[in-house]
């Protein structure tokens, strides 16, 4: 992460625009998509980097693997966009129907193309396994006329049909391949037949419910031509996400302008990142710029911090260590927590979570030491202390606090909560921030 | 976890019938969807709940928060499916436009109903804030007709509405409310309306790549009637998912039970669950079953392992601890680790992450001991160490093992495949079996 906080927040207003007007629906192809079974990540990757192209989707639709069902999605689709991107169902097995069904759809058969069975062969052989399975050359077999954008990770090819004028994309469902090509191809040709001028910014917000923040905020959007504010809850907080759109690229910037200085007047305080910038970057930038290492210890949330934490790369430079001490013995060993204490007050207490905070940062020579000590669930929970019941604790060169929650939800929202609301309290902490978010 | 790995072999296939013939579609309402920022964990689940019922979904569609939108999804949806489940739109703020939308297209007036509000009151009321804010009353508004489930988490009550015979559902977007609801009340309300035989089952598989997998398989599905095969693959591996259906329960019965058989025959050494089965339950109950306890360390994946090992509940029983050890001291001081070995063979190499399993077992007290040491990137790759360079080790009271690998991907692939495989080595470990999966 080479970006100061300050960096960060100049480029705050994403702003684009571009020619003509052109709408997209994407269709997932996949009975593992139907069922539930396979979150779509494809399509949210796909709709993203659209966005972010200002190329406007219109609609998704999932159908299963048959045939009819694939082309009856590709036919609706073509009724009502102007482009259409499906994704899945390009692989070497029995169940890829998806170029025999667009094949019968356009009314333009299925080819042998040497072209794609050259890549396909290529592909194939830079694989571990060396040999060249039949079935995978059946991938060759495209709509007559369509065009091959290659696969850099697989060997599916994305193909490109334009069919009266309209672009029909098929892409392979492996997550890696279809972002690639995506990435590569997919976005950059779309881009160039889209049409409109877009300003968007998201505020990210941690520590206030949906409806105080819609009674803080109230009527203040009415005064914004041609903007959209949504409220997006998750277990991470809630994110205020405006959405500015028009014909006058001045009129857009300007609005998105104003919208932006006036949210961020309505909730200040509890506004922890811009952007998709998530907290565990956030965390990391402030202790770079302090020039401060991070040690941490968990029970109940069994090292999702320090994963989160992790998952920022080059977190090395400021990530030292993490403890899971699930165990008490464990806890007394690693982490220096007094017996008496846990004896006393249990291990779900205000007085180990200190202790852990300490010990971690004490054991790993760190600056700062962050601890979570709670009851996750399903089992576990007592009268006095329910599921549910967190008590988080930060230590730094300046402060040490610890603060207890009481969290609803699963085990996993749970543990997601907890180790937010860990992240959150390090953050004001590093910063020097008030460490309660407070508004009015 | 209280079963067995016995116990849970049993109910291996997922049997089910009913009356009628129902085909369900699922509309998502929502830009913070249709832009991809948010996943669509809700259809997931919905979709999931219902097949595990045998309430066939048909199609899935996600449009955005605007009136015309949600009504053209709806009237496309009543088009050509005999039921249709909404969710999202139904909160407090402005862009909360479904009760509005359905009204409209149904030609039912929305109307102020006395139990919604009565509903939405008491609900309000036992909020932390103890605040009613009007905004929340509006959700009383609901189109003519609709009768109202209760919502045991949140203010938005689900509704039903049945239209010319065709349930319309409205559900809420937060997911822990619709998933109550969805459980509770939808669920059993459409299953009642479905009828088909269908038998389903999955065999989950790591270390062999789909094709290979395909290769080994073959013809074999053509001998099964009324039966679809599907390959799924992910970061811990391909699922093989097997549906039979039919008219006949005997039969449905009967050809699944043979799938069930020829499947495992051919793939059996790279099986490591079944169902919905994850590898981190199955350690677990492996661990269970010997009366072992485990501790883990690891530098790459940084936490991800301790914490999908204690994603289970009930882990405390064979979790002591978790070593997230990023800086080389903290090897040292805390697993033992030899400086000669780190400055000889560098912290990514064999002889570490022997030493750091090793040291994670010793300073537990533990039984297992597993440890990740490897380059996840972006950065910190070398020629002779490229990203994706990982070393997982095992020990236990019978053997010590240590495997190399060399994944591709992004840094958070790279992280959960190391973890998935961390997870299969201490299966295979722990239960005795070949240390290395072979297909032949």
């Amino acid at each position: 992460v080479s970006a100061t906080p300050n960096q960060r927040r100049a480029p705050r207003i994403h702003l684009q625009s571009s020619e003509h007007d052109v709408r997209i629906e994407i269709v997932t192809i996949g009975n593992e998509v139907l069922s539930g079974r396979t979150l779509d990540t494809n399509f949210a990757f796909l709709a993203r980097a659209l966005e972010a192209a200002s190329v406007p989707v219109g609609w998704h639709t999932t159908v299963g693997d048959g045939l009819d069902r694939i082309a009856e999605g590709l036919s609706r689709a073509l009724e009502r966009a102007d482009a259409v991107v499906m994704t899945g169902g390009l692989g070497p097995t029995p169940d890829d129907m998806t170029r025999k069904a667009v094949a019968t759809v356009l009314g333009r058969p299925l080819q042998l193309d040497e072209h794609v069975l050259a890549h396909v062969r290529e592909r194939a052989r830079s694989r571990r396994t060396g040999k060249l399975l039949p079935a995978i050359e059946s991938q060759a077999l495209v709509p007559r006329g369509a065009q091959m954008w290659p696969n850099p990770l697989g060997t599916a090819p994305g193909l490109l049909i334009v069919e009266k004028g309209k672009p029909v994309i098929l892409l392979p469902g492996v997550p890696q391949e279809m972002e690639a090509l995506a990435t590569e191809h997919v976005v950059p040709y779309l881009r160039e037949r889209t049409g409109l001028h877009v300003a968007c910014f998201t505020l990210r917000t941690a520590g206030a419910y949906e409806s105080l923040l819609h009674e803080k905020i109230a009527s203040v959007p009415n005064g914004w031509p041609g903007a959209s504010l949504a409220y997006l809850p998750s277990y991470f907080g809630v994110d205020l996400r405006v959405t500015v759109s028009g014909e006058d690229a001045a009129q857009v910037e300007a609005v998105a302008e104003r919208a932006y200085e006036e949210l961020r007047a309505c909730v200040a305080p509890v506004i922890y990142a811009e952007g998709e910038h998530r907290i565990e970057e956030v965390v990391g930038e402030a202790l770079a710029a302090r020039g401060w290492r991070i040690a941490v210890a968990e029970s109940c949330t069994g090292g999702l911090l320090a994963k989160r934490i992790t998952d920022v790369g080059g977190s090395s430079a400021w990530f030292d260590a993490g403890f899971v001490t699930y165990a008490n013995a464990v806890k007394v060993a690693e982490l220096g927590v007094r017996e008496a204490d846990l004896a006393a007050h249990g291990a779900v207490s205000a007085p180990v979570a200190e202790q852990m905070a300490e010990g971690a940062r004490r054991a790993a020579g760190a600056h700062v030491g962050v601890a979570i000590t709670g009851v996750a669930g399903p089992a576990g929970g007592s009268e006095e202390k329910p599921v549910g019941t967190v008590f988080i604790a930060v230590v730094t060169p300046d402060v040490a606090a610890v603060r207890a929650f009481r969290f609803h939800g699963t085990r996993a929202s749970i543990r997601e909560r907890s180790a937010q609301m860990a992240l959150d309290l390090a953050r004001r902490a590093i910063q020097k921030l008030p460490l309660e978010a407070k508004l009015e």
